[in-house]
């Protein structure tokens, strides 16, 4: 147990509550205050910590993508429950709302069109098919059509960024590991990628607005 | 008022509100319980706005802001204090660290190497550099490193992003627009981006780990 503390960079007492909520499966008892750990034990812990501390995600959510993980369920599955979770978690869209749609109808069909013209996948029930129609509408709203006039180049953006995405996790090779990553990778990926732009739009504005710091 | 009012958008009592924080100019006396506001105030109005109810920045950066606005400062001071705040608002630096480094040493060599093959501004004090190494050693401490392989990559795209950000507000003929528009279009381009990556990555995902919905 102390190992396995050591090794996964949890404490003890939330090893230890994994252990109670059913997360991990209970070492092999070798005495009376004894139990071996193994290499799947150290996977699982390494797996619940990037869907718990570094992700966020409740409980709840955990036990189902474990589940899904350890049923004979395909990785996509297992992916595409992790996907809709994480956006459920930072969208706008609040968990059960499926069914409720308040983006308006034109940001609606413009979305349905970029889909298309990217050959996307088309799911109107997915959180993130509902967090891109919420912000379009937001943008709408504001009277934003310069960024508007842009979502197509955006898109094609997004795809790039999105390939990259999968590039670098692509190469775990099995699936709890691939789930880590992919964990992981967006939830420290995204204010990366923030920062980044960040930092270049302080050159581009120096190039648009003229001048720079001093002028 | 009733007026004002109804073309910002804003409630009565919040107008009132930022007339008594001194944030909206008093409208010239017209009689008794009367007063005139102008297309001035209206602006002014739209913009506490964007930054209050849409950014959420505190009153105090909003204040601040204006006070650059209506003073001498160029655009691009304005815009620069602008962007510290919205990434200070949603970084993981907290404002007042500026002197504080806790990334680690290699990480802000790798962020210096970016910054100076991409030709951006070297300013390590700066929120969006802190927020950057930061997210940059998080990476590093999770192990990521097919992530940090591909980082020059992201960075083109980083700047790829920024100049269609900044194409898209270029066209306002006043700082004040132009300040709310950089608000806006940087608060709500981002929820769109991260929603349209989620749909690219789907899509990416059955490519990369063959099947899909139902195999």
């Amino acid at each position: 147990m102390a190992e396995l503390s050591r090794r996964s960079g949890l404490s003890v007492p939330t090893i230890k509550y994994y252990l109670r909520e059913g997360l991990l499966e209970p070492g092999h008892r070798t005495g009376i205050n004894q139990a071996a750990y193994d290499d799947s034990h150290l996977d699982r812990l390494r797996l619940i910590r990037a869907l718990s501390k570094v992700a966020g995600l409740p409980l709840a959510k955990i036990h189902e993508i474990i589940d899904v993980l350890d049923s004979d369920s395909s990785i996509e599955e297992a992916l595409a429950l992790t996907q809709d979770a994480l956006v459920q978690k930072a969208g706008p869209v609040p968990e059960g709302s499926a069914d409720e749609v308040s983006a308006d109808p034109e940001s609606q069909a413009l979305l349905e069109k970029l889909i298309e013209a990217r050959g996307w996948p088309h799911d109107p029930s997915s959180p993130a098919h509902q967090a891109a129609a919420q912000a379009l509408s937001e943008l709408r709203a504001e009277g934003l059509d310069s960024v508007l006039d842009r979502v197509d180049e955006y898109s094609a953006l997004a795809d790039e960024i999105a390939r990259l995405d999968l590039d670098a996790i692509a190469r775990a090779d099995d699936p709890e590991d691939t789930v880590r990553l992919v964990v992981l990778g967006s939830t420290l990926r995204r204010p990366l990628l923030d920062a980044l732009i960040l930092i270049a739009q302080q050159k581009a504005s120096i190039r648009t607005f003229g001048g720079g710091p001093g002028n």
